[in-house]
């Protein structure tokens, strides 16, 4: 990545400077086939142990609507959504993904995924029929990372919601936003997004030039899935976006009306890095689930990479509480293409929650102040 | 376009369908050549007869940040923006749009701008200098509609205002959103902006399949332009977006204190297309600028395209006022390559004021209910 | 009241003054005996002609709770009330209001309300039981104005909402804010509720002291109850309070979404008396509901009186549309303490419609400018 | 107070009873005297000791309007203030409070105030000047609890700044609310504010009744003051209100643009207490701010008196982190009427931290739950 000193500091603390491609020191190899053509996350299936709490939590509680279900699996979607779902819940033993899912711009992209997964050395199956309802012609890999991912495009079409408003509620779900993901080499993964056709927007970095996490997209915004450095293949979090601020709040004081307002983990809160608005929840098996509402338009290719101080205490949250620690280490698992939680290996780089409010951490508010430890953070 | 018979009515009573090429009786011939790729609407180059009282329109009460300015230009942007400007201002004899001007993916989409107009016997310039400060390269063309049409890669780069909330105002305005165009033969336009690589994402049409207006897009939004039917080449309006509803009403407010209220035209209300809400103002010079928020995503291929009938009362505005005839008939004079105001070209298709407000005009809120004229509309 | 020479001009526009005896032509003799300690306006008792339309729309449309109902009646109240309810909805033949209610600091205040309105020579009547569920011991007088009015003190207590965002809408009412009444002879229904004990925040006159309404309040608001000058006596409206701005758009989009946009009579806005922001909506029944919020404190005894000027195009809305006729016209009958209608007098002095948008009227948004006739309007 | 089995407990977890007097051990006397009448909070005279670093914050970050200023005192007010002023920041050695100042109902009052008080052994003075610019015959004391009260009825009238939206900014402080006073015996203070003519609103106490906190209002809202337990007399915070929760949010974006995003220390969140959103601040000298949006209506007389559970989790925080430690053990000093700083005396009863967050304390989230000690807690 850029070095620091090729960056410009803006007049908000942090750096741009214009993507190049990642040198790590473990990089897969770029395949001599092309990616498929990727148009966005599209949905998450996520295994859980309780299919009807659940089903409490997101349809009662943060009101994805239901496109359709069974004694064993739950379709849903945000408000705007056409396709036929953007979760998928379903019931197993082990909390863990099934498969992150991109939607790609037409059928032919499909056999580009093969051969691109193939010549990787991946596990890649194809199902003409799609691996759940709504969904056709579909391909899964176990990618190189060790996550399970999905391509397809067809999707049975369903009615947008958005002008349903007399089936809105104060917490509405507009969009379903981005995946994260948590990987022990973030230089190694962002590489390989790359030859997947993905555009780095945003990333965490030490002046030595270790990365903590990078934000990655193919829709025009901060990111459709994100590389966050720790023990992996796990699953950070799935996010849905909200049109305003006041439907995160509104999130925040329905759970305390239900008495579960400890199903928040982290926030609201401002984040640095994205400028979104955001909050964190756990749902219940401890999938992490964030609301986020107003980030910002990535869509030209010149679009400035922005490059955050480990050390800055605004770069994940704008203000507000230090990151709790559950918030660096709790992941979920994800599985093999049979159904088996991928072991999980460890980062061997610095960690995040380490450098900057570990015993030997600091972090500052103000750059060109002498730099303090953990007691500067709040 | 699609005949009604072919397409779904949805729970809230506008038409869904695929996109089709438009059939018109007196179409713009398919180049050969391939059209540029366009990115986005990029900024428009307005003449105003009063610098100093646009500069206070656009700066002091709507607050878009001065990138740089002359004697005779100035060039402004949007909070979110990190090219040069979305909004240049030029000091003239006649109010008239100079340029709509959008940005294109590479340098070389420029030879391909070239080549596309020229073949349809356009008159084309191109300026390795740019006509503008910020901006490099760029093709200049009067399109086969009359319009000014610019497109051009290079650009400057300035910060992103977007983390210096300690600049914002209560009605910061976040995004150039798009363009709006008048001309009196929308589906000849149409078909000739999907030669030019645009998709169709909601028009409004009636029975008998007359186009009344259309919007089309390049970036996920609804739209980077519209065509209004109406007396034409001219300009409608150019609309920002931004984060909150409250946004808009807070800039009602202030031109409430600056006891400029009547500088709004229309709204603020909600749109059936586009689902946004909205607010008009006229600028000193008479253009009409549009502050809007919160449509939905549009990117992908088989986005459904929504028709709303024009009868239906809630197509322009969800709720509210009907559209003030001012609306309907007033828009900016645009500009040939010369600097010489375009002739206008009278619409002879139906007008949309004329069959839903008009002496033989009808709407209706409820379509299942008898339909009714002026009276029923509020 | 205060002549326009002894007033305080604003930056804003209007004038400020202190609150004095109004001067009347025909005044209501003041009662020797003290008038009742008013808290409140408590609870509008509402006859309507179809009970499950008035329920649909106050209930399901406009999310009031409710805290008891019968087959003939339904006692609703908003989120954050405590007592039983703040709007009674009756079935009967003829739409009208049977009471305005306000509740008084303690029941010995009743004694008093019998003695004020008996001195007065008014039909009163006590019904220590009450005349609705819920509440206890009642007066209900005729008032010299031809009001049904309603003083008491013991209600059952129900628990308020305010903390059960579980069961809010994104269109929440949160407290009753303000009656508004029809009368034709504003400075003798001023003087009459200033003898009551009512205090005057806000009022509308022309150069020549001529009184279009006026404003007046017991709790620490603009108002609990308002007089405009029209054919009365009558009832104008009665209005709830939300938290937000945004919860006001929501029910509009609502209606939006329910077919039901033509329910929205004007607005919303943003008034220019009260600076709060409003909807008016029209129940089944044509009564006139307003949702309002953020006017402000008034309860300080020199808390300063605002006049507007009638031409002043921003007195009503700050900025927006002109005030729709059916406004000026359009109000509920009011009923005697038999059931019957109350006969309806016609207004003498000059009406708001006539002098602002009629054809000899005329309204200016900068009163430094020369005035201008109804194009100016807007 | 009630006792717990003399509660009703609502759906949301908190108990109502009807205000009793309080018992306490070491009541200070009821005066013969009748207390002034206090309408409500209405301004704080606050020494600083750097009266730029003070002006920047308060003016340049918070938005307070500057009435009148010298160099030594700033007079301050909020967007709806028509008093001279709503906070006096005056320059000093020791930061500290001067002044609580209650505004009463006439000049009359002010005798009354002196009667209370010389009954009561206190140290009043009166200046029939007033002891700042802008404010006529004020009465000060030193009050049995070692505050310094003052009382005034005369101040200067200033414009409303309402209706200038042109001149707000998006974190537009609207109203002062509230003080918070720490004492350390809450019961002992809370009984001599009743005889002051307080009204209890929400209170916080363990099944013992032990008292952690009560709230006390004169105007109608939740509070005018409110007595926090903890080493006294100190000042806890002073407290503005805006409109909406966005403002609020604001500014906290706003501090991280200017760096300053440690100035916040707690929240923002929702109160369980109040159920207002709020946020805390600390000035330069360490002073609490809050700003808080959307309690409730209190002004009835049998406003029921929420008491909540000491060991509920969502008493003070209706969800979001645990209340800091600062937050329990910093206040700022208070003078006495010589200008000398009070000493503070030490709690004896429970600390409401030690209780809930320490080593032996416990909260829960959900009371019929096993409680849990402090990793319950988020």
């Amino acid at each position: 990545m850029t070095k620091r000193t090729d960056m410009t500091r803006t007049s908000a603390g942090y750096f741009v400077s214009q993507e190049t491609t990642i040198a790590t020191d473990n990089p897969i190899a770029t395949p001599q086939a092309s990616p498929p053509d990727i148009l966005r996350c599209a949905y998450m299936e996520l295994v859980v142990t309780d299919l009807a709490a659940s089903r409490e939590f997101y349809v009662d509680v943060l009101g994805l609507y239901v496109t359709e279900e069974d004694e064993n699996t739950l379709y849903l979607r945000s408000t705007e959504e056409f396709i036929h779902h953007n979760l998928v819940l379903r019931k197993g033993e082990v909390a863990a993904v099934a498969a992150f899912s991109y939607r790609v711009r037409s059928p032919e992209e499909l056999d580009k995924a093969v051969d691109f997964y193939t010549e990787l050395g991946c596990d890649v199956r194809r199902n003409p029929d799609g691996f759940v309802k709504g969904v056709g012609d579909s391909v899964r890999v176990v990618d190189p990372l060790g996550f399970p991912y999905e391509f397809f495009y067809q999707s049975d079409h369903v009615e947008r919601m958005s002008w349903r408003y007399d089936l809105h509620i104060p917490g509405e779900l507009v969009r379903l936003d981005h995946f994260n993901q948590v990987t022990p080499d973030v230089p190694r993964a962002v590489k390989y997004m790359q030859d997947l056709g993905f555009r780095v927007t945003e990333d965490i970095q030490d002046e030595e030039g270790t990365v903590y996490a990078a934000w990655m997209r193919r829709k025009s915004t901060v990111h459709d899935t994100a590389m966050t450095g720790g023990d992996g293949p796990r699953m950070h979090h799935v996010c849905f976006a909200t049109h305003e601020k006041h439907n995160i709040l509104s999130i925040c004081d329905k759970l305390g009306a239900m008495r579960r307002s400890d199903s928040i983990e982290r926030g609201p809160g401002r984040h640095g890095v994205s400028n979104a608005f955001y909050l964190y929840l756990r749902d219940p098996d401890g999938h992490r689930v964030e609301v986020y509402t107003q980030d910002y338009y990535t869509g030209d290719p010149d679009n400035p990479v922005i490059t955050w101080d480990v050390h800055d205490n605004q770069r994940r949250d704008w203000w507000g509480n230090p990151v709790v620690p559950s918030w660096y280490t709790d992941a979920s698992l994800v599985l093999d293409l049979d159904g088996n939680p991928q072991p999980v290996h460890a980062r061997t780089d610095d960690s995040e929650m380490a450098v900057t409010i570990g015993a030997d951490g600091f972090s500052y508010t103000r750059a060109d102040e002498n730099e303090g430890k953990l007691g500067n953070q709040l």
